[in-house]
């Protein structure tokens, strides 16, 4: 996965590396994580962590909406200009699936993901990012995108 | 592009599919539509749109977060269970950046895709489906994905 998903992202930008300039509207991540702690139970707590998350990327917040699922998962959105961040957890799988996606040069919505993952205690991740938007000056729109995998704790997935 | 993200998603299907059932957590479509009409201008009309296409995708809404960004780009959200519906839209580009994102074997997120696609009267798209929060019985999740492009009207991206 990691090397297929490597080879797409080469592809994509060597097709677009000609006489014009690969310039995508967002950066758009897109992150499974394991092995996190309890916290990803905490509405609140969450809510926090993603709106600090928005101050890591460099962006500022529109609008905040989290929920509590029964018995213990959360779905939380922040709204940004013009892109958003989203976490939704399981709390018995100890799961998050995050989604950070940030425009503008100014951004950088990959601090974000580093502070999220940190601030759940995950152990491993599963992260594509996405090249959104690209066109070749034709206004045909698509997008490219790469794929890795870290181990970010010595205990790994086993909780 | 779309040999090579086919060929990702068929060697990561490939790799889950031996003992064990492959059962993503959740299905997240990410779209580049291209061509759309006038109404990606308009807040109130896209909010409708995508609260309609929850329905379509047989979800529920959660909460709902929609901002007009200057000039004419609009940013939406909608949150349902464990997942999410998101909009980001440039008029002076005819382009929308289009998320859907559900949970559960009865929802049917391309429902949704399809219908908004209609909605914007985009000319043409690129898809990706990720399956999201996949793994082996060993609680570390990934994710696989497939790409694919579509032309939607006849007159292609020309507007």
């Amino acid at each position: 996965m990691y090397t297929i998903g490597l080879l797409a992202d080469l592809a994509a930008r060597t097709l677009v590396k000609g006489d014009w300039e690969l310039s995508p509207r967002g950066i758009h991540f897109i992150v499974e994580a394991s092995g996190c702690g309890e916290v990803i139970t905490d509405v609140s707590k969450l809510q926090d962590i993603l709106v600090e998350a928005v101050k890591q990327a460099n962006a500022q917040v529109w609008s905040v909406s989290f929920n509590l699922f029964p018995p213990n998962g959360v779905s939380g959105v922040v709204v940004i200009s013009e892109s958003h961040l989203s976490v939704h957890t399981w709390q018995e799988e100890n799961y998050m699936a995050l989604d950070i996606y940030t425009c503008g040069d100014k951004s950088e919505p990959f601090k974000a993901v580093e502070y999220v993952l940190k601030k759940v205690d995950a152990k491993r991740s599963h992260i594509t990012e996405i090249s959104r938007g690209l066109d070749d000056d034709d206004h045909v729109f698509y997008h490219s995108f790469i794929t890795w995998e870290e181990i970010l704790k010595k205990n790994g997935s086993q909780n």
